[in-house]
């Protein structure tokens, strides 16, 4: 029989993720906070539930992939949450970026429940999204990833077993720390060539030969020279992971100086934006200002 | 007739240059300042001298690469220095990392005897300047460049015309920065990841598959695991070349925020090296007292 | 009539602050999660409850002093918290360090039971709550801080009325930032100065007649070079501190980059001493490994 | 016999010295480069001097306080500079600040003339020059320093002996690291109260209710909100001593975070004002983007 696969969470990355679902055979359910985002995934075959329980009722495996932690609770948690219809026997597979802690606690409520609990956030973006080419970053047990492979292998090419839950979250927010390091890094790059006079575009011809390369920085470099900031992996978002990175990092006793230096620009770059939805290489424009001030004259003293 | 080619400085990148200089059939003359470091050139061909100014005196093309700016500052203006010797018409090309002020200030003082100057640092590391895979970073005149593209041709692969004198050194300090920010991220995931009870081998694992993958972090990954840190590009230098940064930087009126937070990462590992030469993969050593504290029983407070 | 005051939380704040409540003549009626610590404030006259429900049930204004936003968040909406107990017409008071947010939130839950809130977390340190010193930052109405006046008299000396609710909560966070930065660029310049073979007791000399001296690192600064650390203000609860102020900065896309910085080495030193608790001065043990890699002799490379 | 004094450097500092010195009967022989700033001093009966040179060959002890590292070099080695004109038997002492290597080198050049050397740099600020109440820091022989104890006793009112050749531009490194750290840490709690929509001022009442409170705190708050930037203690030479202290830091291989976190919010706010005057209490101009975004509107994502 088939499986049932529920998902919940149709933004940039859980509509594509559904999409690959019914494309690969598998009965899907969705719910979504926007039900009118649903409209494609539907139009594809797809079933609309009329609650995250809902959902939960009519699936073997359920796939949430939401914003933030807080969004997290409310599908999970909340009045009409998955936890309220998740059938014993059933898989729960997050693939959100949240706190590791907040995945064992998941997995401790699908555990009461009879249900099993995968932490299993994603890397690849909207792109690996949309050509099935994600790469799962798996907390739990490897039994209990292997009944779900197969849906996995819908939306994805790969999966890595990490460790016990929240593993998955934890090698995921370290991940992300260090694209967006690399992101932070090209755009220091950038305005320190640019401050010095010499066009940026000269950077990215050195970078792409050199043993700094990064897939990465290939793409998110020229839109940042042309202020191209359509979101694909938002800003916001980003800013909510290094949250979460420097906050375990803290309850471990861990310095992680240069990702909590990024974070503060990033904090910036998200009050220069103020809550337009942007890429998280908007955090250029950290920088605009100094190179603005650039081309002013000098200003004199106020005062005395 | 075969240009003379001229080579000051042979350390770990200096001696392949020239032993590749050689390869190519140029006439080769060679200065250190521990002559014993000599002895492999001077067998492949090389000639000695006993001085920079005799270097000089002795080439069309002088090539300097010492390891930094004070190093530079004594070869060319120290007594028997280069520029005591730089033949009229000569071409002056230093490929150690300085200050684009320094740069500046060298090309005036090759103009006003009558030679030319290009500052042209490498990138590449010791396995590219054996291999003769070096990329140039050039800053200067075009008419010059071509001039000495073969000398650059038998040591590197590509050159790059960035500007101005000081444009090769201000894109070389760009470029180091964003490779020890890479270095630095991956250090603090490494970290992160292993403080939570998780092999830091699965984080390279997943990286590998990932959109941060830059060959830096395949190279320095599997060496920072196994605590190998013999110096491909010494810590010493990359916290040269990372100070050499932030004072431009401050210079222009730039914040370089996490360029900063990870020189200072950079100065405790080298702090912890006490001038033992290693990689500059060893600032991941900042972590292990961290790590070591992770493993001891809690302390009780002293005091009252 | 007397008031009748209940106050949740005997720590090292709440103890003595129940104490002066006593000694000014109030009704105290107290609850903490450990009974034992409430020994000494029984014995001074204090009534016990059974939980902070009880403690409410019975008290005109209801004092709250907890260390951290789960332990407010338990203490007030747990089963038999303070809100399944609060009187109509009575008065919360909160004296915790928790988010802005957190204290709206809790304003919100009085005010749908017919009782009023302030936000009114304190400075001064535990010499401050013994002596009866304390200064509180108010968020809220002038006509309730009004009626609870002569409750913080016998507790404090001042009290400022801030804006509305939270924002008591939002200059506190301020303040501990403001602190912690001092205490840590004492750290730093007595570790500069140390590091460069000079007594770190002359840098206290210098300082007490120059115009950084502040009380706080007239108190520090000996402790600091005596490796006294017995917890004043505990170090995890600055760092909690510290993190509620960053995480409020990026919340309105505010860069604090030495905040930030500072977090940081307060994450370490936190890993340092594994949870023995000790006061937030011991941020200084950030630099013993440097200070001893200062005394050990320099080591070679590992590797090839 | 009356002690001949020569005083070199003529800014917000040396003019006030150099009054002071000759209100206390000293004969004092000036040099400035430029000369109009020696005109009230010239009135006031100093003697002017046609070279750093002409200085030393007409004093028992030689004052500089000069700007910067380079700005001193230019003094001391510079053609017509001190050292060409030092009497054996002088002492001279600098009161600028300047890295402690520098002083090591002018301690050398002096002692191989015949001569003494102190390192003299100073904290009080203009207020204190001029009121004669600056507080010296020294480095050098306590012999030396008790033949010039008259000199400095015109100028200052207290000296520390800190060390040998060096300690007291160390120590003055390490307070002026502290000071712009406050300044800092106040600019960071302004920005983040007023983001959060409390007047600022309320922040500085609380303050000066805490142990926080600081004279540089007192006098550079009140100055910070009026947005009054008049140069008391410029912000370019503020960032050159946090530049000064973190290049020393990197010798001895000691990280300072928030030392380094700070210098690049000097080194933004130096770009911001380009070039203009004003006191490093500007600082708090970085965090003004960030005050103005809170005031616009969200902004679309351009692109796709």
């Amino acid at each position: 029989m088939q499986t049932a696969v529920g998902l919940i969470g149709l933004g940039l990355m859980g509509k594509p993720m559904a999409l690959n679902l019914l494309r690969a055979g598998f009965v899907v359910t969705v719910w979504n906070r926007t039900r009118t985002r649903a409209d494609e995934v539907l139009r594809a075959g797809a079933q609309w539930a009329e609650s995250p329980r809902e959902v939960a009722a009519e699936s073997d495996v359920v796939v949430t992939i939401v914003s933030d932690p807080p969004a997290l609770e409310q599908v999970l948690w909340g009045e009409r949450g998955v936890l309220a219809g998740l059938r014993p026997g059933s898989v729960l597979v997050d693939s959100s970026t949240v706190s590791p802690a907040l995945a064992r606690r998941a997995a401790e409520a699908c555990a009461s429940r009879g249900a099993d609990f995968l932490d299993a956030p994603v890397t690849g973006g909207t792109w690996g999204a949309e050509k099935g080419e994600l790469v799962f970053m798996v907390g739990g047990q490897a039994e209990v990833l292997q009944r779900v492979e197969s849906v996995l292998a819908a939306m994805g090419r790969r999966w890595f077993l990490l460790g016990p839950h929240g593993a998955g979250q934890t090698v995921k927010l370290a991940m992300n720390a260090i694209l967006a390091l690399q992101v932070q890094a090209l755009a220091e790059a950038l305005a320190l060539v640019a401050a010095a006079g010499i066009p940026a575009e000269r950077l990215l011809e050195v970078l792409a030969s050199s043993m700094a390369r990064a897939p990465v920085l290939d793409i998110k470099g020229p839109l940042m020279l042309q202020r191209n900031f359509a979101p694909s992996f938002p800003l916001r978002l980003m800013h909510k992971d290094l949250s979460l990175a420097l906050e375990l990092a803290g309850q471990l006793g861990l310095p992680l100086p240069a990702t909590a230096a990024a974070r503060e620009t990033y904090s910036a770059a998200k009050g220069l934006v103020r809550g337009g939805d942007v890429d998280y290489c908007a955090v250029v424009r950290f920088w605009e200002n100094a190179a603005a001030a650039a081309e002013r004259p000098p200003e004199p003293a106020r005062g005395a």
